[in-house]
């Protein structure tokens, strides 16, 4: 792909592409089966959650991360809000913040930024970041 | 600057200077001066941490902020722990765990995600994401 990141009809449909490959992960995540985001992730993908000690490096690692939480994990609905795509040539990088909820359970608050990269013939996640929205607020 | 990423001495070249521009930018904020990290930043800068209650969008908002925050913040010591530069033709995204501490504290221990732009001359930050390391676990 050549940089038209400057064109505003591809950065549009940049935009619609890559927030429907995001839905489409989490649809399948919130149904208990993390293989959609490892199917997405490159091999030398960065990833960051608040359930680790540090940065995880690299697609085995993720995957060895997630394994355990197959089949557990389940939201019934969930809310991608005010999500933003930054265009720069063959990187994409997508913010939202992110509400998941069962039933009247109180929703699960994240904040969320992927980096997408061309890989050729598709978009590939190459950096992760989940944190809690407003971990620090008393 | 032409997409020069596939060349290994330009990434070296770099991921030097990317991690220069936020060790600078630390520096400044550990010394209660957020202006660093403000003239690294671009207007359509987005920014997430744990203190909001969801992303701020654009520099003024940042500004707004960080305004509160100036002399208010000291650190005696930092350390950016592992930090990866992924080069992707003009965007740049560093990852790294970060730690901070004065005296015989406990360091406060977070992960970040920058994602820097180059923009003809420079590079500058476009995405920021601050969160706590292991804030999920128990």
């Amino acid at each position: 792909m050549n940089d038209t990141s400057s064109n505003p009809d591809t950065r549009a449909t940049v935009t619609q592409l890559i927030i429907a490959l995001e839905e489409t992960a989490l649809r399948r995540w919130c149904a208990g089966d993390p293989s959609g985001f490892l199917e997405l992730s490159t091999d030398d993908i960065v990833y960051f959650d608040p359930f680790l000690p540090r940065r995880i490096d690299g697609l085995s690692a993720l995957s060895a991360h997630y394994e355990p939480l197959r089949g557990s994990i389940s939201a019934e609905k969930f809310e991608l809000i005010n999500p933003l795509v930054q265009l720069i040539g063959e990187a994409a990088v997508l913010t939202f913040n992110f509400e998941s909820r069962n039933g009247n359970e109180a929703p699960a608050r994240w904040n969320c930024t992927e980096v997408y990269r061309y890989a050729g013939d598709r978009w590939q996640i190459v950096q992760t970041h989940w944190s809690f929205t407003g971990a620090g607020v008393p």
